[in-house]
């Protein structure tokens, strides 16, 4: 159920934290920029400090370093404001439940077994012996072919494609256009018939709980075994994760990103925007890397990774980006020039014996 | 209404430029390759001239430059015959007019309102309190949550998503598979639980009019505020668009770019494609990105700007690009070498004296 | 018709190769961990080798040389294990057969001819003039507008669109999500609007026999003339094809690559993924592009072309990447040296003298 009116002391209460100066009523989050009066904001950034005096939010989330410089305001003082934040925000806006309802344009196998409690939408269509959990929402347009399981308290959103044979844990939320278990790039070079021939897909992708996959993302199934996302890992849009790849759980990819077939990504890791990982690569536990960087070798050791090249104004990209092709015969001449420069210096030196 | 053939005179009447040469009857636009006698054609780049002239085509649309070297010829002198040359092909090919009909198979909410004038087709589903313009067209299997607003003379494609409570404009098109509104990538870490906490997206996304959207494009809902894109964008397909972005009017962003959240594109920018521009950035007005360039940065000054790393021979790259991890120590080489060659230089002038 | 079980003898006497060992019924395919007595595996990475000898499968495919490690083990003996891998996992996975019924809820309009042997999936929607050839399966949510010809053996999963007037030859297979023949990416500039003016796209998309196109892949209808992909050319996900653009045959282009429009790629080239391609530009045959690779320029002969800036530790990064920027002057920095010790040594050995 929505909250649509709280008392920050009641915040305090069912959130934890402290609460300096008056109780207000708060009726909405928002922005700093845009808070009134009954509004609650957060501060999290100390560089937006001078946006946070002068924003005329009603209360805001603060930390205790934070707090002295607004002192004197309703303030409600806890470690980590983001988090904080978000779940007030959650408690404003709690995910929609299930309308427990099928709609009559929605096609169901027969043989497929759909929990009471569930909203399948308009149009969608779900294959034979498919197991749809508790409170799960299948919304208009999404086709969720046949052997598949869902578990509980999942949204798949509009317009969503699993195909034959998934598993999806509980929690899990799948955005619209996106492409569970579609086949693997596997084909096999016949040197007799100059052509490709295909490699069955006969792996499926299992998703764990809590996993979030963004708009259009598509994540192919295993070859032989599984393409396997750990639990409460979260994707982006457009992501591609190939054939019999592995993230670990809590790892977070942000949108664009592609990760090529059987690489494992160990748990915790942040992949930045626009990354592409090659396949058959390992990168640890714990590993960032930043956005738009190339990995094509495995990763041995956690740590922080780029690869950006840097941008420049066109002529200037023009005349230094040239240099890049010849590096090596720079690097040469360098050599080249340290070497009789030891070679005077010793001629120096002798002279001036 | 299609026009099937039209005079050249009559086409000058209409569209303005200059008739030279004979009058004759246009049947159809095509390529200077292909056109025959009742074609037409356009000569914009000089480098083609030379086949313009070996064109079979009736009648040419060219500037006052490349008049010269067609006399004798039919032709349409223009400042801008590519422009010139996109108006007629559109008086060939006018945008399908709606069929002022909704399909019995789709699903459309008792309170959504829709113009008796808008075509909606095959299995598109309509949300509850959406309001549909005049003459604008929803294909098959279209999904288009609650409270969304569509302006007139809009296209929406096939297969399109758009999530509860976007607007868009008139004259908007949305091509298939693209999804508007989808949750923006946020996440709050929770130390204790150590898993990611949601941050709800409550902004919507806002299409001003005139913009174009590609295939399978994701333009995702704001965190807060809206995300905005300003009229008269036009966007390819396969682009990624942050929560809380704002492209400015008339910006141009090519295939495959991903513009991470919260990032400011000005009006009339121009971004190549496969560019990939970082968070919370300021790219001013009227700038260039060029393709397949990384921004992570705020650029200050308007200008063309690149980031491309040249290709190579693979071997030629094996070569030269390791010595990009050491171009520090190259550097500090090069300074050495310049600081030891001054003192030898000084002990030499020394001797010398 | 799916084998459940083969011996290796009959096997043999089907695919060719030579039996070793003794003769086994193998009831499933499988990769070397999991395989056990009645499953067949293979060895075609030598690097594999002791995990072949290791594994429990009941018969491997091996080249001879692997076959003597592996002596007194049944094996396949053949020149290319891979290839024959994929044939034995086609026999006990053939492409799923058509139905040969149009479910009750596809919309096919009247006009449009489908064969009595094919498979039109639920909400599936087909366009007036649209002919669909034998054993053709066109699976749930997939919208054909009007004028489309798609061959015979085709598959087209589930929420697949295909735009009007657009061509496809026999075993076309086109993942979900995939939209073929939306408009290419074309406008003029209006000097006095100050705004876009759209290029109609008039052209279509053409694909040859046996073409596979991943899920969520765009390929764009050409603006005068078509967009073709040529027999054979195997596509994965996420990949854009631009306007105009000319695949060649049993080209491979793997997720997340780029082609601008007008490109056209040479016959048997393969493209690396995420790779970035620009427009009106020529790639010749046989050619490989790595990863990752940006072009910008046609290539002339033929090879293996590659262009990753290499990823480093982010504080490695930051200190050898801010060179790049000033590449023409450390350049020229080692040009001046090697002048300056030029006349050195010239006073040097002048002084020698």
């Amino acid at each position: 159920m929505a909250v649509n009116q709280i008392t920050a002391s009641a915040l305090v209460e069912q959130l934890g934290g402290q609460l300096r100066g008056d109780d207000v009523t708060i009726t909405s989050i928002t922005s700093l920029q845009q808070a009134q009066a009954h509004d609650i904001s957060f501060l999290s950034n100390p560089r937006l400090r001078s946006e946070a005096i002068a924003s005329r939010a009603g209360i805001l989330i603060v930390t205790e370093k934070s707090a002295e410089a607004l002192a004197g305001r309703s303030l409600i003082v806890t470690d980590d404001p983001y988090l904080y934040f978000a779940r007030v925000a959650r408690l404003f806006h709690p995910r929609p439940q299930s309308k427990a309802a099928i709609h009559p344009s929605a096609v169901i196998a027969p043989t497929a077994q759909i929990a009471a409690s569930c909203e399948i939408g308009a149009h969608a269509v779900i294959g034979e012996h498919c197991v749809i959990g508790e409170n799960t929402r299948i919304l208009a347009g999404t086709v969720i072919e046949e052997n598949c399981t869902v578990g509980n308290d999942c949204i798949i959103h509009a317009n969503v494609t699993i195909y034959h044979g998934c598993q999806l844990g509980n929690r899990v939320e799948l955005h619209s256009g996106c492409v569970i278990g579609a086949d693997g790039f596997g084909f096999a070079w016949d040197k007799q018939k100059n052509e490709w021939f295909k490699i069955v897909q006969t792996g499926c992708v299992v998703l764990g709980d809590d996993v979030e996959v963004g708009a259009n993302t598509t994540i192919d199934r295993g070859a032989i075994e599984n393409t396997i996302v750990e639990k409460g890992a979260k994707i982006d849009n457009q992501v591609m994760i190939g054939h019999n790849g592995k993230i670990g759980a809590h790892v977070a990819i942000v949108a664009c990103t592609g990760i090529a077939g059987s690489t494992e990504v160990g748990d915790y890791t942040v992949i930045g925007g626009a990354a592409m990982i090659g396949g058959h690569l390992n990168i640890p536990p714990k590993t960032t890397i930043g956005a738009a960087t190339a990995v094509s070798h495995s990763i041995k050791e956690s740590g922080y990774y780029a690869s950006i090249f840097p941008l420049q104004k066109h002529n200037d990209w023009v005349k230094n980006a040239a240099h890049i092709r010849h590096l090596h015969v720079m690097s040469q001449k360098i050599k080249a020039l340290e070497h009789q420069l030891a070679e005077l210096n010793g001629n120096s030196s002798n002279q001036q014996d």
